[in-house]
């Protein structure tokens, strides 16, 4: 019996003993065609079947044009008679890591919640293109929806990379929930030292049973960058428009999510893609560090998770940054406005956590461009307080760096020499907005 | 003497006794032209003057191409002689309201770092189109850099800009910082009660005396709006691109400085421009509020500041939400991440928080979107917690909103039904991606 669709869609799939997942052929009004039934949420109307077609696509079709379905294959039998994928010689080994988040997570249709697969391999079986890209394996390693990641979980991330990376694998692929991807991937950029090969990150906005998902391009987007690209860095592979066109391979220090539910939430900031993934080929867009065959990457784990962010707002009171000192951080980031400033009344707060040995970053809230504090008053005075310009990175990626330099560095002057050097570009050496302007324009 | 040239082109200026500012005929191999002599950043190079044009355009011209230069007004004459701007029937009564900011600010040549206008009248004799749109005003209330005003400014602006508007002005115009403008227009859009006449923020991001400026754009149409427009929102008049094409006519409590340099630094968030101007004229892009010719507004001046704006991040300790209570906050705003999570393990000391009378507010930092609790597991927790979702409202403006309401109410259920309901446009009803998309699309 369907369980997922409702009313007329229902009948009509019940006369002809159709289930979820089945392989049909619909004989409509306007032709034939074949593919799997999935799922629909009963929210939705009852006049449409949803059905997957071999290309991947999703096609909604109104059931006042159908003739007649006939059933291929039952989604049940097919269950049982999967047959193991072959290991084939012309591919390369890639690992799916997986972390949870909505790519590894269903859609729980009685309650509209989403929740963690209780098959995790049926994202590979949904997606049979990828097994001609690579010879891919089944890596969790845990699941979370990635609100509750935390330093320890980046640990585990980057090891198992690592591990993968030095015993055979071409690159590894990891499925994560998007909230914090952009955090996760700036941890792997610096605790994994000396990459070159393709470590990319993949999440999707809606779950692969839903008619809308971007799972499907996401995920073969992300295989093909591990199994074919020679990009030798930390990528974040995401939808590039609210359409199925294309992914964007995103540096991994230089993008973030910016929107709650669009598929194309994330996006390059500072920064241009590195390169755009069609279903066809893998489009190039800019410099990125090369892949090398034989190259074997280092696991640096060593990480303090003392830091605190701190967005700066108008008439706010110093009192909190005499909170960070006597709560026990070890560092501050701060995401200023404009080109890095702060209210004048907490910069002498500011001048003390540093005197006492607590490093201040200065970034900026606006996210894009530069901080620079040689221009203003308030800038120069936060100089003279002794902060570390953030210049180009995220207050976020901001924050993650901090936490990697005091894994490594008690003191003060070794601390800023490496949070001012560029270590996975994540400091750009210049933005050219000319070149590659963040297209703020509205149509 | 030229204070600002070096080089072969002080040389030129010194040989036809120029000085800057003068008023000048220049005979170039081309042609000629008559413009005002702009000082130039000596960091440039010294084969080009910059003359101010009588359309508002500055344009650089190389000093080979200089056939001769006949001064025509010497600048220190002009102010002496500056005539009385006499008050045109014709035209509505709009005053500037200055606040401080880069658009009251010069560059110091020899440091480089700007600062405050000696004499800000300076800015309408730069710009004389604006007499032809309205009898201005200026009224300087105070000269501070944004990143300094509290909520204590605000309210002075919110009271000028009420008696103004009681007393006889068409609209009004207030120049403004650029590092917090969108805080500003936000508390301004909550305590001009039953506001139904236009005021406009604005700002500039490079001082008016660089041939970069984006001021002359930005107070045109500013004063446009003011004089012309009946949009009676309070909204941000900034550039709409890199060029001087256009100006935004951005919803106060729905755009964000998004970058820290670019003159195109405003973009509208979840809502689309209310008009876009060019020096032509006020082109209508979407609804607003309209404006009411006899109508009074009512300054509400009650809000308390003790709010605290949280960005969470992955492992962040719950300690620091113990910290808000016992500083004494009245009320916290979560900017989660995705659709408005925080990491589980807060979620108890929020639960407290709400429990002992302080409000929670959960808004995202991916900025764009709106936030939805029954999504996800950790959504329904919060919700559980009793958090108040921001919708689809910038965590700044939530930070604001929470103020006002919070000089308005005590107990949690008029906090909530105060927070929820949309007062000045801050919640959208619906938000149409399709209709207006942000472009996310690089090219």
């Amino acid at each position: 019996m369907p369980l997922s669709y409702v009313g007329k869609a229902c009948a009509l799939l019940e006369r002809y003993n159709v289930e979820d997942y089945d392989l049909v052929r619909i004989i409509t009004t306007k032709g034939e065609l074949v593919g799997r039934i999935i799922p629909r949420p009963s929210i939705f109307d009852d006049e449409h079947i949803i059905v997957k077609l071999p290309n991947g696509y999703n096609i909604g079709i109104n059931i006042a044009r159908i003739v007649e379905i006939r059933v291929l294959e039952k989604a049940y039998q097919r269950e049982e008679t999967i047959p193991e994928v072959k290991f084939r010689e012309d591919l390369p080994y890639v690992p799916l890591v997986v972390t949870g988040g909505t790519i590894s997570s269903r859609v729980d249709y009685r309650t509209g919640a989403v929740r963690a697969y209780e098959r995790p391999e049926e994202l590979l079986d949904l997606i049979p293109e990828l097994a001609d890209i690579a010879n891919i394996k089944y890596k969790p390693i845990f699941a979370e929806f990635s609100e509750n990641l935390t330093p320890n979980h980046w640990r585990k991330m980057a090891e198992k990379t690592s591990e993968e990376l030095n015993s055979g694998a071409r690159g590894v692929v990891i499925a994560h929930g998007t909230d914090t991807m952009h955090y996760s991937a700036a941890a792997l950029s610096f605790m994994l030292v000396n990459l070159r090969k393709p470590v990319a990150l993949v999440g999707s906005q809606r779950s692969i049973d839903r008619p809308s998902t971007d799972a499907v391009l996401n995920l073969i987007a992300a295989v093909k960058v591990a199994a074919q690209s020679d990009i030798g860095e930390v990528v974040i592979t995401m939808h590039g428009s609210p359409s199925d066109e294309f992914a964007w391979v995103l540096r991994g220090v230089k993008a973030r999510k910016m929107h709650t539910s669009r598929r194309d939430a994330f996006i390059p900031v500072n920064s241009p893609p590195i390169a755009r993934v069609t279903r066809d080929k893998i489009e190039i867009i800019s410099d990125y560090r090369k892949a090398e065959e034989n190259s074997k990457v280092e696991f640096d784990g060593r990480i303090d998770d003392r830091v605190f962010l701190l967005y700066t707002w108008p008439g706010m009171s110093p009192d909190i940054i005499e909170s960070i000192r006597s709560l026990g951080y070890r560092g501050l980031v701060i995401a200023g406005t404009g080109l890095g400033h702060t209210p004048s009344c907490i910069i002498p707060s500011i001048e003390r956590l540093v005197k006492d040995g607590i490093p201040v970053v200065i970034t900026s809230q606006t996210l894009f461009g530069r901080v620079n504090l040689r221009v203003y008053e308030t800038g120069r005075l936060l100089l003279k307080a002794g902060v570390i310009p953030g210049e180009d990175m995220l207050p976020e990626v901001a924050l993650v760096k901090l936490m990697f330099v005091l894994g490594h560095c008690d003191e003060m002057n070794c601390i800023k020499e490496m949070m001012l050097k560029n270590m996975a570009g994540e400091i750009s050496s210049s933005i050219s907005m000319r070149d590659f302007p963040p297209c703020w324009v509205m149509r």
